[in-house]
Parts: structure tokens; C-alpha cells; sequence
């Protein structure tokens, strides 16, 4: 009954055997292999364009990374309060991005809506020397509530931040179970819809640790090896960051491996819905939020059910608080019906 | 005949084992995992006393979350010239520093000689609010010049730094590569000759990608897991980077992959020492350094052979330009006899 | 009627006289001087208590570097929605901190409640190494809605956040404006109350360009004349930036000034009570905020009047929008009752 | 007899007389006034060109931010080993460069010489991810040994320094008292030799605190603004910088208080020489060194002579140590004959 992330996973198998296989023999290092040149070709197809590719170790470095690739150290970046990028990195894109500044949107179910960041563009202070620029929107996709935003969505949004000189950034740590949900092409869900650069998630989705930094327009990236070396983030032997990607993308893995977690989210979010405790936004990934009684909550962690629960500046009201907490399940690959079911029956006593 | 570097081998067979072991089951993430808990314990063993540990994916990243850790920004950290932080880091420890400033001091064979830290100690100018202040020694074991530092040269360097205000960092990328040289205890390489910070290495050695920071005194480890999660080197499925380090310290196994790769250097530096060709520098470690006619150079390269050229700040005078180079022969866990001896032959012209 | 900021006068005779009078002979530069020793003691005495005091010519250099001082580059600096060190100074106290993040609460006029302070400590999530550390308090005094927070309000505000580990810093730009309306001692309006670091404006008040950072607890000062001096703010010919302090100082006349300015205040909201247009704040120091019909503010400006439209993020609800627009009109000690006069017949249309 | 630093004068009667003359009426603040526009327009007159230009109150400030324009935070700026940001700037250059690298080269009289300049852009390594990227050359004129660069000299190693794709700097501190030596006009040399970006001093030069960035291609100043805001450095009552500069530049005074501040290190060369201590670097600009005997060293000051002793990398051999110093006397618009007189009377004992 482990719901706490979909980091606690393991290692899909797949990309387990790449590993073990790409540890033949001998490669240069720092990306200089011919198994890092197939990935990067391989993105540029996956994406149906010339890319700019960056592997790098963790989902914080690639998000501040980019961000500091597409934001100046005076710009300010516009996100949903409850993103990864302003509640969960303890301030990496402030310090890759030289001081730059985030800015939290409000937005139901973890979503800017186009209102929300017009008023925000609108009614600024922006730029001059006093105040700082705005420079780019950065979305969750999947968001943080676990919902999703849809091509139109991206492209309105991705619209007005670029008439405004913002670049659109993309947080796809859960790019794969956005994707699936969506059933765009990886192209249609983001360049084409006005992305310019995407953070795309492999590990919580069934690497070891690898994640991309892709840059639609390769001019974007001027600069980009030297501030990842110098973030500490170019892995020394970096074939088997490679590999890891090069198995993510073979036959679809990653589609399938999301659309298992997809699919399981949806299973527990039907069943406890069954049990009367819905979810309190769409269920459009691998994440579901359930506002639940203390008594559950505390029967459930009895029985080694494992999550978290969550704060949101932005839940409907009065879902929570007395004696109900709201509580965050994350599902994966690795996720049964058997973790499923288990955490059902002790949910609802049966 | 693959020479480039050690990070140019795969993964030693017992660490990919134990990555493959730890795929069981859920772990929690970032750290929160039993396996972390244990290379946590087992190092401070090793070490002999408590220590504050943190595990990272790069070694640049150990090297400049250490500095900045002892060093303010307005700090100077004294290395030797040739060091890895100062020319192949691409300025990480400034950046993590925030400004710090490195200083390259000359030295023989890789090596800082005390003279040499006195002087530039008792030169400056220091401190004051118009120069920047001595804050750190930096020192490499084993050096980029494959020499290492014996207890003795050590405790030296390091009580003159101390009583001058200065911390002490040793940048340990080939640390066991000198410890089985010394032949001398992990605490008597380290903290008992006045090391205060370790960058402790096992990418190089054999692992995929895992290296740690130790702090010898853990107060002065506050604030490290902050610097280190918004510097994105907190991974995520934790589990996997302590595997590597519980594999790698079990039945001393880091101690026979480093005596494995230097006995091979020893190997080749006594078969090209026998062809005419003796290192440079003394050979102590697993790097080998010759200065190698062009006209064998051009051979050995068509013949398929790798490694790289390199400056130097610090060469015996005479011994390279003109129609000779300096090249650098890496041995690592994973070199053999045949690969030695075919090198050999190829340079030789038997 | 140049109502435009208190930065718009010019230099009070008393200040420039002592400028004047202190370009006699030679000084050595950057402090070294007799002048700014007296300076220092003066301030000890003013505040009395040993004091660590840093001169500065900007108001922006005086906060981003105390701010640097008690906050870690992992920390975050909770202060009003509206103040200046998040809307106006482009992020320095970012690029100063290292990264740090700023916060903003809301609250009426220009202040933070307690409830709001305790709500934003207690909800976070805070520290840990994913989350942001909630490190000082920033309350500017007076506000920039021109209200002031009385000695008690201050006490509860540092109260809680010594409890909770963060520092007190005050933005006192217009500290004297404050100091002269609560008619309490300097000691009493800062330390006494909790206050660790006040950013003491001079320049404003009819100085040329001189600010102070003022450490109560002198050891929270370590690093401190580094970080000013590799900031750029250690001015060469300090002896000028002193004198604009001792003459600020002498016989009162920094409180002289502040009470011109605040008495201009004072009658010009009166006079546009009278005239129907009563401030939308308590006026406590010299900004006078009011909601101005779209065409009075076409006529004043057309007289030539000079002041700016403000934006807030606690306005009282309706109180602009449509054809009514905020304003901010600030006095100085060089407001003259014709400038308050001739601004009021303009706006009155008589 | 003091000949501490050009910044130990006061301020030359006529930039005080400016102050005073400026401090009439109201003027909007952060260089929205007349004087900073007309000041931007004369330096543009003087030289020749359109520019851009910022006012800022310490030469550090310029330096610092000047470089952090023209190099990214993974460039190496080349420098002399004895220049001023290198030496005696605390770090600033890297706190504003966001962690860049000063790499400090070795030449006769504080001079880079061409081909010193070119076995370091040879030799490297450079560029890549993993080594800095040398992005700038900074000249410092007049040097920091008092000698200047002819225009041959600086129009060489720009040449040189383009063909690489490095920027030039300029730290013209006391590049008034090196235009006057030269004899040519400012705009010669400069942009005309290929300077990009000259950080102007008037401070040292009779200024109370006043030093200009000039960029002579203003597409280079692009997010400059922004910088010096969030740097603290736009000070808010702007035209009391803007109206020192007026002065300044009125009726050539900047070239007369130099000539004047060169005249004078003339006369004192002239005396010594006579006195048997000739200068050890030729005497070009307002700085004069002299190898003093310590018994010499001790007289002066036991006769109140102010001056400071100097380290420097580029001694001629044997120049200092034992029982002589070297020390460094600098002359300034207030120095006088008497205080030479006195001087050279008490140094020869007569």
C-alpha cells in the first residue's frame, strides 16, 4: 500500500536491463558515447523536430536548468502556487537563475487559468529597473492536483506569455501520464502548442535517475553545457544516464508504464468513490486527492498504508480541516490491484 | 587499449549487483530509505568516528557543496594549479560559493609543497574588507599528477591552514586509489591528519554515479541538505546511490577495485619505464603521465588506442613541445593485461 | 507640488553645510577616518547600546545586505505584500541573499497582523531540505501605505518570530517619520521591541545618499564589511557619507526633519478631507494615499502637479477602479504649505 | 604629506560648487532628471559616439557591474595579477559575474604584455563544458603600477582579444591622468583601440562619488538597467551624481585636475631621482614607487608622510626585501609642492 510517490518505486525492468546492458566494455565519458547520441536523435524524432537535449540526474536540476536558461537573473517567473518549482526545490530556481524571482498563481485544481495570468501580466508592476521582468510561464503538466492541462489550454496560455516576451517553460515530471491522458503527439502536447522548453520527467515514471531538459528552439540552449557542468549535474559516466532514456523510449515503454499508473489511479480513484470519499479534483494522471476523515487516515497509516497529506492554497472550500485531512496517493508502474484493493478494504473497514 | 580516464569503464560487477538487489519492493525517497541509513552508519565505521555524510551524484558536485560548506563567498580556497576544481569544473565551486575565489599554487608532481602554503599565506594580502580571505585548503588524493600526499605531508599542510583560520578539503575522486598505496587508515589519511571535509569517490572506482561529502565534524555539515537539495543533488530514489555505496564498501571491495587499477598502473608504468618511455612523475596511484614522441603518439592513436593529451603548469622543464607530448594513461578496475600489453607492443613497434 | 516621493527633494542645508565643511585637508578613504568613528559612536549612543553600524549609499544596498547577513540563501524573508524590498528593488535582496525567496503577506494598510504572521508560520511547509526555511521577518517603518506599526505591534511581531528562529529586520527608509509620530525613543522603537537589523534612512529625509545598516546584537555583523565591500558599497571618500550622518544627528535635526515632513502630511490630508477626498490610510508619516476622481487627477496634472498612481494588494474593496484612480503623495522637510496650498486649489477647482 | 591614495583628497572646489548648485527645488529621482540626461549626451559628445552610460557611486560598483555585462557567470576575465578588481575588490567582479573566474596574468610595470596575452588564450584549456571560457580582458589605465598603455599597445591586444571572441575592458579609475599622458583624445583611446565597455572615475579624480560605465556599443548595456538597480547601485537622488560628472567635464576640468594630480608625480619622480631613490616603474600617470630603505620608511613616518607599501607579482628581481620597501606615493588635484617639498626634505634628511 505504497501511495507516497511514485519515487518510491523502483526501477522499471526494462530500464533496469538497459543499465545492465549498456555496462559493456568501454565508453568516454561526459556524454562523448555513441548510446547519449542515440538518445539525443531519438528525442528529435520523438518530438518531430531538431531538439537541444540535456540529460541530467534529477528533476530540481532540470527544472532550474531550464529556467535559468530562459529567465534573467532580474525576470520572474509565473507558476501555480502549488508547483513543484516554488513549494518542493528549496529555492533551486532562485539559485541557479542568479536571484530570479517566482511568482505564485492561484488557480483551481493546480491550473493557471488565461484570466488569471492576464490579470497577473496585466497588472504587473513589470520591468524598468525597479521592478522585475516577467520572463516565463512555467505550467505543471501533470499538475500538482493531478490534473491536466489540454492542448488548447497550453496554446492559449503559451499565446499570451509569448505576446508578452515570456517563454514557456513545461515541468514534465509527469510529462508521460499528462501525455497518454491527453493522446496527443509529444509534438502536439508541446512545442506545437507553444513550449519552448520541457523538463521531462523518466524517473518517477521507472528510471534509476534520469531526466531531460529539451529545447525546442536548439538556439534556446547557448550556454546550456556549461551551466549544467557547472551545476555539478553532467554525469561523469553519462552512457548509462543514456540508456536509461534509450530503454523510456524503446516500443513505447513510457507511454505504457504511464498509462499502467494512469490506469491504476483511475481503479482507486473509482473505488473509493464507490466507498464515498471522491476525489476532490479529476483524477486526469497518477496522482488522486482524497479529503479524509482522521479515523480513516489514522486506521489506514495503522495498517502501513503509506502517503502524504497535502496543504493546496487553492481547494475547494471547506474540503478540509476538523477532523479531515486532505491526503495525496500517488500511483506508478509498480502500482497492483492487490496495493489497490488492500488499501480500499482497510479505507472502508471491509 | 581505453587509457581516457577511469570513468571510462563500466560499473564494477558487484555495484550493478547490488543496484539490481535494491530494486525490491517501495523505498521511501530522497534519503528517507533504510539502505541510506546503513552507508550512513557504515561510513562514520569506516571512518572511525561520527561523521555527517551526503551522498551526490557527481563529483563536481561533492567537490563545490564541500567548499561552499566551508568557505564563505568572500573566501579564497588555496589548490594546487593543476587541480580538478580550478580547471575542469567549469567554475562550479564559484558558483556554488557564491563568488568564492579560487587560487592556483604551483607545485611539483600535482603536489603542494608546505613552503608554498606558507608563503602564499603569509604573502596576501588577506582579508580585511578589501581582500578576500583565505577560508580553505583544497588538496587532491590521490593528485591529477597520479602522486599522492603522504600522512605526514598532510598533517603538515593541514596544521598550517588550521592555524591560519583555514578549513581543510581533500578532493578524493581517487581516494582509495591512495589509500591502498599509504597503506594507512581511512581516519589516518583523513581526519587524523586534519583533513575537514572529504569528497569521497566511487564513480571513478567502479560505481555508476555516487560519491560522497563526509564532514568529519558534523556542526560543520549545517545547512548541507539544503544547499544540496536546491543545488538538485538530493536524488530522488535514494536507495540506488546508497546500493552503490554499501556494494562498494562491503569486504572491502573499494580497496581491492583501487589496488586492482593500481597494479595495473604500476604495470604499465614499469613496461614503458623498460621501452624507454618512464613517467614523468612518480607513479602512485592509477594515472600514468609520459611524455610520449609525436611520432608514437600518431602510432599508438591509429592502432585505436585512448587517452587524453594534457598541460601542465608544473612539468620537469624540457620535457615536452617540440615533437613530444604528455599524455595521461588512466587505469581503472576494469583494465587488463591484454590492454597493457598490446599498448606496450603498439609503442614499442613489436 | 512635487509630490512625487521624498527622493525628489533635494539636500537639507544642514547636511550639505556639513558636506561642505568636511572637504577639508586629506582622509584616508573607505572609513578609515575620524569622522565615521565619531559617526559609529553616535549611533551607539542614539540607539543606546553597542551597535554595529555599515554606511551605504542606497536604501536598496542598505536592505539587500542586512537581509543577506540574518537569512541563508535557503531561507525565506516574510514581509508585506507591498514593501518595497519585494515590489521595487528589482530583486536585490534575492541577488544579495544568494537566492533567497521573499514572501508577501497581505494586510491592511501596509502592515502584517500578527494572525497573518502566526498563519503563514504555522501553515508553511517550511525547512527540511525540499522546503524554503522561514528565516526573518521584514516590517517596514513607516509602511508604504504611510502607516506606522506602534512599539507593541512590533513586540508581538518579533516575539513570535524569535520563537520560530527568524531575525527582525526593519526597513526604516522613513524610520524617522515613524520615530517622531510614536514618540518613543530610537531604543525602544527597534532592539527594545525585538528589532535585529534596521536599514536607517537618512537620504529620504534630506540627506544626499547615505543609508545605515545598524546590527543591535554587533556579532550578527561578522562578514558584514565584506559583503558591503565586494557589493560595491564601501564608498572611497567615506568621510562625505559620514558627514551627511553627524549632521543628520546633531541637535535633532534627522527628528526635525521627519516632524516638517509629517506635519505637511498631516495638513495636506486634512485639507483634502475638507475637500472630500479623505485618505484611504491613517496618515502617520508623510505619504497621504487617496482615491482620486479621473478628472481631478487630469486637472493636477495638467497644473503640473507631480506625484504617482499606486497599485496595491490591500486596498479597501471599491475603493479604485473605473474613473477613480489611487494616488501617493509624499512630503518632505521641503514641502512648503504654497506647494499644499496650490495642489489643493487645483484639485478643489478653486 | 599625504600620499595614501587619490582618494584621501577631498572634493575639488568646482564638483562641490556643482552639488550645491544642483541642490535647488525638486528633481524626480533614479535619473529621470535634466542633469543625468544632459550628462549622458556630453559623455556621448566626449566621446564621439553614441553610448550608454551609468552613473554609479563607486568604482568597484563599475568594475563589477561592466563585467558582469560582457562575460556569462562561466567566463574567465584576464587580467593583470596585480589589478585592482583582482586584488582589492573582495570579490565583487565574481559575487556580480554570478560566480565568473579573474585569471591574473604576470607583466613588467602592471602592463599585460601581447604575447603574455597570447600564450594564455593558447594555452588554455578554454571553453567546452568542463573548462571557463576566457569572455574578457580587462586593462587597467593607468595601471595599478602608475605606467599607462599607448594606444598601440591597447588597439594590439583588443585586436587580439576580438579575434577570440573576448570583450574589452576598461578600468579607467584614473583614466583621466592616462588620457593626458597620452595626448590623445578620448575616443582614440577607447572604442577607436577597441575598448567595448570603460568604467570611468571620477571619484579618485576630484569627484565625492561619481564613476560612470560607459558601453561604447549600447546594445551591450541591454539588462544593465535592471543589474545596477538590483545591485543597489541607481542612487536615488540622481542628479548629485549627474551634476558631479557636469563639473567634471565642464570646461576640460577632468583633464586639468589630472594633469595637475600627473604634474605633481612628476615633480616628486624628479626629487627622488634627484635624491637618489629613482622610481622603480616609470612614472606615466599620478602613482610613484620607489625601493625605500627602511630606516628612510621609518623617518617619514615618524614626519607624519601618509603612503602605503606595496606587494606587487611583477617586482624587477632584487627591487625590495631585506631592509627596503616599496612603497607607493600617489598624487592627486590637491597634492602641493610644499607637501612634495616636505616630503623629499624629510626623506633625504635635509
Amino acid at each position: 500500500m505504497n501511495f507516497a510517490s511514485d519515487n518510491t518505486a523502483g526501477i522499471a525492468p526494462a530500464v533496469l536491463d538497459a543499465i545492465v546492458k549498456a555496462n559493456q566494455g568501454f565508453a568516454l565519458g561526459y556524454g562523448r558515447d555513441d548510446l547519449t547520441e542515440r538518445v539525443a536523435r531519438r528525442v528529435g524524432e520523438i518530438f518531430e523536430r531538431e531538439v537541444a537535449v540535456f540529460l541530467v540526474p534529477t528533476g530540481t536540476a532540470a527544472n532550474a536548468l531550464a529556467l535559468a536558461q530562459v529567465s534573467p537573473p532580474w525576470g520572474a517567473v509565473l507558476c501555480h502556487a502549488d508547483s513543484h518549482i516554488i513549494t518542493d526545490e528549496s529555492g533551486a530556481p532562485e539559485f541557479f537563475g542568479g536571484g530570479l524571482k517566482l511568482i505564485g498563481l492561484p488557480g483551481e485544481a493546480g491550473k493557471i487559468a488565461l484570466p488569471t495570468l492576464r490579470e497577473a501580466l496585466e497588472q504587473g508592476p513589470w520591468g524598468g529597473p525597479h521592478h522585475v521582468t516577467a520572463s516565463a510561464l512555467s505550467l505543471s503538466q501533470a499538475t500538482e492536483a493531478g490534473t491536466i492541462y489540454r492542448g488548447e489550454e497550453i496554446r492559449a496560455l503559451a499565446e499570451l506569455a509569448h505576446e508578452r516576451g515570456l517563454a514557456v517553460h513545461m515541468d514534465g515530471a509527469r510529462f508521460a501520464n499528462a501525455l497518454v491522458r491527453m493522446n496527443v503527439s509529444p509534438a502536439e502536447a508541446t512545442w506545437k502548442a507553444g513550449v519552448d522548453v520541457l523538463s521531462l520527467g523518466a524517473t518517477k515514471a521507472g528510471a534509476l535517475a534520469a531526466e531531460a531538459v529539451v529545447f525546442f528552439d536548439p538556439a534556446r540552449a547557448a550556454g546550456m553545457p556549461e551551466r549544467r557542468k557547472r551545476g555539478g549535474h553532467l554525469v561523469s559516466k553519462h552512457r548509462f544516464i543514456a540508456a536509461q532514456f534509450e530503454a523510456f523510449f524503446a516500443a513505447d515503454l513510457w507511454l505504457d508504464l504511464a498509462r499502467h499508473a494512469n490506469d491504476k489511479a483511475d481503479q482507486l480513484a473509482a473505488r473509493l468513490t464507490g466507498a464515498g470519499l471522491p476525489p476532490v479534483w479529476p483524477v486526469e494522471a497518477n496522482e488522486v486527492f482524497v479529503a479524509l476523515p482522521c479515523a480513516v487516515d489514522a486506521h489506514l497509516k495503522a495498517a502501513g498504508a503509506s502517503y502524504y497529506e497535502r496543504n493546496s492554497h487553492d481547494l475547494p472550500g471547506g474540503a478540509v480541516g476538523g477532523d479531515v485531512v486532505l491526503i495525496r496517493l500517488v500511483t506508478s508502474f509498480a502500482t497492483t490491484d492487490e496495493d489497490i484493493a488492500q488499501f480500499i478494504a482497510v479505507a472502508t473497514g471491509r
